[in-house]
């Protein structure tokens, strides 16, 4: 019996957010409902944000409603304010995200608040869903690297994440946010965290900038992190830098994690045409490192046997 | 004071071997020289070997007048048999490389031996070298899984990796030649090596197939392995397939590398220039993924610093 491990697709979130084609709520539904057909079980599909902020969140509470409701499906929504976990709670939401950056900088980009205005916002959200019955998890964003100010220092990382687990939040998304971490990084954030806290808590965040999503991955899987998020295709980036990649691809993180004998329960000739949704919904060329090693053999005829 | 790891450049051999452009003798030369400018000092350019069955070889003599010869280089010739050897000690090589196959498939293949004559073959060899005070370097190739016969058992890699080190191999390279390895093998594979005859003994040779060469070059690392193979651009793969890519870029790997504190001497922004040249020889787009991230960066105007 293969271990399990959980893989969260956000690539409805946090790879569509900022892409500049329009995908409506018909081909998000699509998508979703193609990854869950692929085995796909933990999706993070929508963003309550502001829909001047992110025009391809605003139909949030609309997905919502046309989001496969299979057993044992688990949703969350992120929330970067009140007003957004108001909006989750009341689409039904059993489990939201939050958001916590590691600099004053990238939180009042993101949030337009100081990074102590956002601690304050994420404690009362927590309060907030802790009174409601809803289950939080709160990503530490740039924990290894900041856009605007670079290299974090672990010890910011570690006070950041052991203040929202203080405050009560029942997950935490540790996040490579612009694929700047390294494997050492990883080590050193990970190991305390684990250890005092025990690695079910952790879901990994990363993205694949510079080709070190895998390594990262690895490093985590090897320390005992059993949770990861990923999106399919690797889809996210900004669409209008050649070259920049987005999120780690859902079927390279299943290559891998399935190579080294764990169970993700996902296929990923059902992640194939997945991908193919989500090319067509935003018009541009997806898909990770393995699909593009299964295309080039079936292109010599060979027939790709996985495991 | 950073610690020092050797990263040999294969490229010219590994890289250009089954290109279907053919490279001039002085484009190699011109490539070589710009890996020496870029900081490279391990350079694996030719192997003696038929020109029959590797054509992009055949000049491996005259290219070997060719090189650069500033102080400190150092430079491998691969050699498939005792003829090979022969050639390459006249030609004036302080190190040969030679090459053991997993399976009797892939030696018969390769080599057009068994197995069992393979081990034979490189016996002689190595004796041959000791005997004319030359240092030996085999590869293990295929120590991970067989293009013919699938996975590699552990203990069949152990067991002629300890037979190539007891017949007098001074290094061993073990070898995913095909890209299919994962980390897991990897620790079951270089674990039992390095307890038993300690790390400066093996180099790690990995092709970035699959997508899990930075995953499994740290992993190696992690372990105290401070030798590893690679080929600048990702020089390598069959042509012919679409996707298919070769081994792991040296830019690649000197980033991964740098990112966790260890001395390459290379420089990234030097590789640039190295892999156009690359390019421009062997009509082919090449880059790992580093450089498509510095050209996404620079694309939007940005100055890329990696420290």
């Amino acid at each position: 019996m293969r271990e399990r491990v959980i893989i969260n697709e956000v690539g409805l979130r946090d790879g569509l957010q900022n892409q500049p084609k329009h995908v409506s709520t018909g081909d998000k539904a699509r998508l979703a409902r193609a990854l869950v057909d692929a085995g796909v079980r933990y999706l993070e599909p929508v963003s309550f944000v502001s829909p001047k902020a992110v025009p391809q969140m605003a139909d949030a509470a609309a997905l919502t409603t046309q989001l496969p409701r299979d057993a044992g499906l688990h949703y969350t929504a992120l929330v970067p304010n009140l007003k957004g976990y108001q909006l989750a709670r009341d689409a039904g939401y059993a489990t939201v995200a939050l958001v916590l950056s590691t600099t004053d900088t990238f939180n009042q980009r993101n949030l337009n608040m100081s990074l102590a205005q956002a601690v304050d916002s994420c404690r009362l959200i927590i309060e907030a869903a802790r009174a409601d019955g809803i289950a939080t998890r709160t990503y530490i964003s740039g924990a290894f690297a900041c856009p605007y100010d670079g290299t974090t220092p672990v010890d910011v990382t570690l006070d950041l994440t052991r203040r929202m687990i203080e405050a009560g939040s029942d997950e935490l998304a540790i996040a490579d946010t612009i694929g700047a971490g390294h494997p050492q990084q990883m080590k050193d954030i990970m190991t305390p965290l684990i250890s005092e806290y025990g690695a079910e808590r952790f879901y990994v965040h990363l993205h694949d900038t510079r080709g070190l999503a895998s390594a990262l991955a690895w490093t985590a899987c090897d320390l005992g992190i059993r949770r990861f998020d990923a999106s399919v295709g690797g889809l996210g980036g900004c669409p209008f830098a050649p070259g920049a990649t987005g999120n780690v691809a859902t079927e390279d993180l299943v290559y891998l994690l399935e190579a080294v004998g764990l169970d993700t329960g996902i296929d990923i000739q059902g992640l194939r045409a997945a991908v193919r949704i989500a090319e067509a919904a935003t018009e541009r060329t997806l898909g990770g490192r393995i699909l593009r090693w299964i295309d080039s053999q079936e292109a010599r005829g060979k027939t790709v046997c996985l495991s």
